[in-house]
């Protein structure tokens, strides 16, 4: 399966040149706890993400101003991220090991494709398991011993 | 199993009288996305939770100012709860019903034992059921048919 399918797709997007403002108004809107970043001076290849962890540390600790602050001084950069082609469980791995809780995917251009949290990650292992373990109930009950 | 043995135990808890300035100091240190709260005014009972996305929409959207700012106003009350009895089936769904992010586990004084989150109740069921896959496969493979 496509990692696609399991994450946040169209990912949303804002610009390095945005306000923290204006991204935090996305994400609300979006209801996600991260955007990803591109920089549309740059031909629009990705820069970083912009997380809600990034809101609270260094905007509110630091004590920016969301409206005079750029994301672009202020996002993850650079970032880790994943191909349409990586697996879920080399996404999860990734995550896990590097305490990431979202990865962009990119397409083979380089293009911002969808954004994956280690949430949707887990979730949708919980039921890929229990759909492993369901067939093998069924595999026990109908060939197993004493079936 | 306890739910406490998932959870953020103990919970880091700030008063209802703090500043956001200080929550978000708080959820810095101890690397966490929420906090419970409790009044020492009301004899420390809970109060609400202040998460990551209060700060988001509650403070920087509404554009407050984290130091002039009481958690009280901001936070997220009334909120679900757990107790030590309280199964790690029962917060899950309860959690994925009302999208909730985290859920305070509460001793039977009313006294704040942790904070269990999403994340750390779907790692602990992917663990589970990891096991549970393995136990079958052992059980296939020494008992099983063709085994």
């Amino acid at each position: 399966m496509s990692l696609l399918k399991i994450a946040h797709v169209p990912a949303a997007i804002v610009d390095a040149g945005d306000t923290v403002f204006y991204a935090v108004t996305v994400m609300a809107r979006e209801r996600v706890g991260a955007v990803a970043v591109e920089d549309k001076t740059l031909k629009g290849d990705l820069q970083g993400i912009f997380t809600e962890r990034d809101v609270m540390l260094r905007v509110v600790q630091e004590e920016r101003n969301p409206r005079g602050t750029l994301v672009r001084d202020v996002m993850t950069s650079p970032v880790e991220t994943a191909s349409e082609k990586t697996t879920a469980k080399e996404a999860l791995a990734l995550m896990l090991d590097r305490h990431l809780r979202h990865l962009p995917i990119l397409g083979s251009a380089g293009q911002i494709l969808g954004m994956l949290s280690t949430r949707n990650l887990l979730s949708n292992k919980v039921e890929d398991l229990e759909r492993q373990l369901d067939s093998m109930d069924q595999f026990l009950l109908n060939d197993g011993p004493g079936g």
